[in-house]
């Protein structure tokens, strides 16, 4: 696993570089990049339209597939990352403020095998 | 920086842990989490909405409004994560691999400052 | 079913006069229009998220989940009218078509009963 | 403009029969249809990405896109109407019932030429 030792820094900063040597931060508003996170989002969704959650759960198993599906998880992730460039935002920094306030909202007793809060 | 020094593996354990918890990998098919990521990254759309890029590129020097963009790009990356760990994919790796296709794809003198690839 | 009376320009004039009253063309270009269209879509997935397909064919028999859909909808539906409007495009006439070349894409004999077209 | 004269149950009629012709009804639950409904919109997304929204105005100017363009209009329309024949819900009357909340939600005198209403 690669991700153990990758910190999200190397990820942005090879982006960065892609972008800068295409001249691409003309493009790069933040609109435009959520823009871009919503169509990659939903080239990830095609992938599993029209079956059921459970086959959902095998769908990679077929190497091809699992292929075209790290691809556009790849994309989404590029978008991502391209926006916290043009945003100057800490990502890891972003995903631990949002998750505190997770735990706070979604208290263990309340939400234990639900997806839906319990009032 | 934090993220200069925050491994991904690190905020993939922070969810995986976040859902075990709460018994949500039930929930967690790809399929719903396809769905889930698509959702999160509209929502990231909405602030944006209405405006011009040029505006879009200054929308986050309000704090308020930056704290809540840096929510929804938290959400939207832990429904990344969340995809990962369901997938058992290494997401640094997606990328990397990915970002080699596209070095390959736009090559810097056809598509330098431009957002279409010169044919 | 008033849907059997109501010719589509009724809506569309409705929604120009909405739109015109409140000074909103300015904010109605085709960029602004389909990202608003992408994120009333969401908005409406939000509540088919987290369950499976077949409950979701009965999500609506509760009321109060009926009207919410129904409001959703009619969001996605006035951002596809407003696109109309701004584009100066016939829908009728865009569904007539694109549904003509459906009939070819997708011939009874290889398609029926799958979700792919068989090669 | 054949909008005047065609009611939204032609439309719905039409995309019903071509829908049981190919026994697809089995794969159109609610939930597959809004993910379907989204993966359209992004598509129709696509074409105004990377543009401001000045030019996006003009970009139906080439006929080559503007055919494009309809297509992705008919095919997000598609699914709206698909949804409602599986839904069973009157279109125009979700339409108009949300355009009357619409009109109290967004009052002209304190929404004129602003896309957000003024507190």
């Amino acid at each position: 696993m690669s991700d153990a030792t990758t910190p999200i820094a190397e990820l942005r900063n090879a982006w960065a570089q892609f972008v800068r040597e295409r001249e691409w931060n003309q493009f790069h508003s933040p609109k435009n990049l959520v823009m871009a996170l919503a169509c990659e989002a939903a080239e990830l969704m095609e992938h599993f339209l029209w079956i059921d959650n459970e086959p959902s759960r095998r769908l990679v198993e077929d190497p091809a597939v699992r292929e075209q599906v790290a691809d556009e998880i790849a994309d989404v992730t590029g978008a991502v990352l391209a926006l916290c460039n043009a945003l100057d935002l800490d990502l890891s920094d972003c995903v631990r403020r949002k998750m505190a306030k997770n735990v706070l909202k979604y208290p263990v007793e309340k939400c234990r095998g639900r997806y839906r809060v319990e009032e």
